[in-house]
């Protein structure tokens, strides 16, 4: 945690894939609104050529100085889906989970807003019937996530496979807490999203800590949605959202769609909160390594930047956040006429105007 | 299943909301396809009122009964989503996926075709793309949907909660193996859709028995996406799928999705397929039961009456199958241009084209 009146120390993983050009262009950018001196950072080799060398994804050790950091800059960590290279989900659960989970990161919060002009696959009609902007307060640290289940007959015909979802009163009450919270500071409408009609265990204690939180928060209007209704509403009626709480795997799912009908997963950040300050936060972009555009100069830093907004929000700076924020809505007005531009062209052009 | 000769009994069961509605109007089409003598049917009044009236959402005589029929024609079950009226699941539970599970539904196909001209939430740019033709096979009697898990210290603070996924080389083997071969007479390409990269063990059978399943097909290509890029593909390109093979409950959101993007999910159709044949199938549309709109005429029968489609092709009647696809398609391009006409006057217009 940050120590009064000493520069924040960030804890930097590019990672793999298009994660270390975004993360570059990301800190060019911080730099550039609130000053080099303003931050320090350390940097960390981590990812698929790190493994590959050392076979180690990430060591206790190194994981317990990356705890002592003010905050977490992330850029994209694993391969590519169908590859064989790494082991399934060996990054992915072995850094990118296992900082989330040890870090306590219970909020993982993703906003969406559609700046009118941006590329988007849905019609005018949509996109026409008014502002789009709302947040998914994502749990961060139980449900399928967890990492248990396992498996019997591996490899026969007699195998048998399961996943399960842990889901505690502790954690719901966490991210549905800070949901109500952004709720009350934004336009005072909460849904909670979950499948309560199948996953009756689960569902009924997300249900239950809703309303009760609920009642603390008498000026915040809660509505349900199931998660396979929501993403009808995401392309029909994307309006109807302000904030939205959902356990970890929907929240995975549905801000995947909401990156895309708001402009691309290319602009989308988030933010891994840990809610008791005890561990550092993390921020990054939405979006995964993408290794088939690595070194191309075509990944888009716009999500990794905006994730900077997020992080000086953290960090008690939300009028340098604005500064992002707006800097970022200026270049993506801008960029809609011009030509295209290299990863490190954006973030020149937003270091420009924050 | 059915004797060789007599014309095939179906258990017909309305359910709640919107259900009946587009039922009688799926059954008035089937009637006029094939003739009100080449079937008989039994009909089957469950659903919310019959469990407010007895008690029973679906007792073990009914489902023996039921059991015998030739196939299953379903409308809709289940109170709106946010009711208390009915417990969490109760009907959903205790009727629809009892029912899926007891006949052993191990396939659920749920087709999507865009027809051109109806109204979608996607921009020109992406529908005008190419034609949108894929179909989901989604696993029907395993996964999250075994009502597998528990609660301790319910109600309190301690409160924790858990659902399993259950998934047997078994069933995956059968949906796996029921996609390829649809996708052998279309197009050729199969996706399969999870998320490997933190459902490991699950996620690791599924491609185990994708890889040695596919290898009886080599005339089908097949590739992997993770769930939450698939409701990115979906949204801008789906002409990019063919066959989707699937879980239970992916399958269950990308296939809202899926209608959604294709024209609403007030036409798309689905069956669950028993492929053993020791059981009945079902037919039923994607579509819930709607119960704000029951009754006012305005639902759409169109999903329920190309189900009817899916129970001919079951049937071995994939001419009249046919035939209902046709008068469907040129119902809908029809409609365009016309006034907003009721379930019945919907029904009556696809009945006089079959
Ligand atoms: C890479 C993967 C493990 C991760 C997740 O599923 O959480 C990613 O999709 C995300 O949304 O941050
Ligand atoms: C009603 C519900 C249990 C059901 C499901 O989740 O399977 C429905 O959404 C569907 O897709 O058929």
């Amino acid at each position: 945690a940050q120590s009064a009146g000493t520069a924040p120390t960030l804890a930097v993983i590019g990672g793999d894939g298009i994660g270390p050009e975004v993360t570059a262009e990301a800190l060019k950018v911080l730099r550039a609104t609130i000053g080099a001196d303003a931050f320090s950072t350390r940097e960390y080799s981590l990812g698929a050529d790190h493994w590959k060398a050392t076979g180690e994804v990430l060591d206790d050790d190194t994981l317990a100085e990356i705890a002592t950091a003010d905050a977490i800059v992330l850029g994209a960590v694993g391969t590519a889906p169908g590859s064989t290279e790494v082991p399934s989900g060996l990054l992915e659960r072995g850094l990118l989970l296992k900082l989330r989970f040890s870090l306590d990161q219970g909020v993982n919060l993703r906003p969406s807003v559609w700046y009118p002009g941006t590329p988007t696959p849905l019609s005018e009609e949509v996109t026409g019937a008014g502002p789009i902007d709302f947040v998914v307060c994502r749990e961060g640290t139980e449900g399928l996530y967890c990492g248990n289940g396992g498996v019997v007959r591996a490899g026969t015909p007699q195998e048998i496979a399961t996943e399960v979802s842990l889901n505690t009163a502790f954690g719901v009450e966490r991210v549905v807490r800070d949901a109500f919270t952004r709720a009350q500071a934004r336009r005072g409408h909460l849904t909670l999203v979950h499948k309560h009609n199948v996953l009756v265990n689960a569902g009924s204690l997300w249900r239950r800590v809703v309303d009760e939180v609920g009642a603390d928060f008498p000026d915040v209007e809660h509505d349900y949605m199931h998660v396979d209704a929501v993403t009808i509403a995401l392309v029909r009626e994307p309006q109807r959202f302000d904030v939205i709480v959902t356990d970890n795997l929907f929240g995975d799912i549905i801000t995947d769609l909401a990156g895309a009908v708001t402009g691309g997963i290319g602009l989308a950040p988030s933010a891994n909160i840990n809610t008791s300050g005890k561990f550092p936060s993390m921020f990054e972009p939405v979006h995964g390594s993408a290794p088939d555009i690595a070194g191309t100069g075509k990944a888009d830093p716009t999500a990794a930047i905006s994730s900077m907004a997020l992080l000086l929000d953290h960090l008690g700076r939300p009028a340098d956040a604005d500064r992002i924020r707006s800097a970022v809505g200026t270049d993506i007005a801008s960029r809609l006429a011009g030509p295209m531009r290299t990863t490190s062209q954006i973030g020149d052009a937003i270091a420009a105007l924050v």
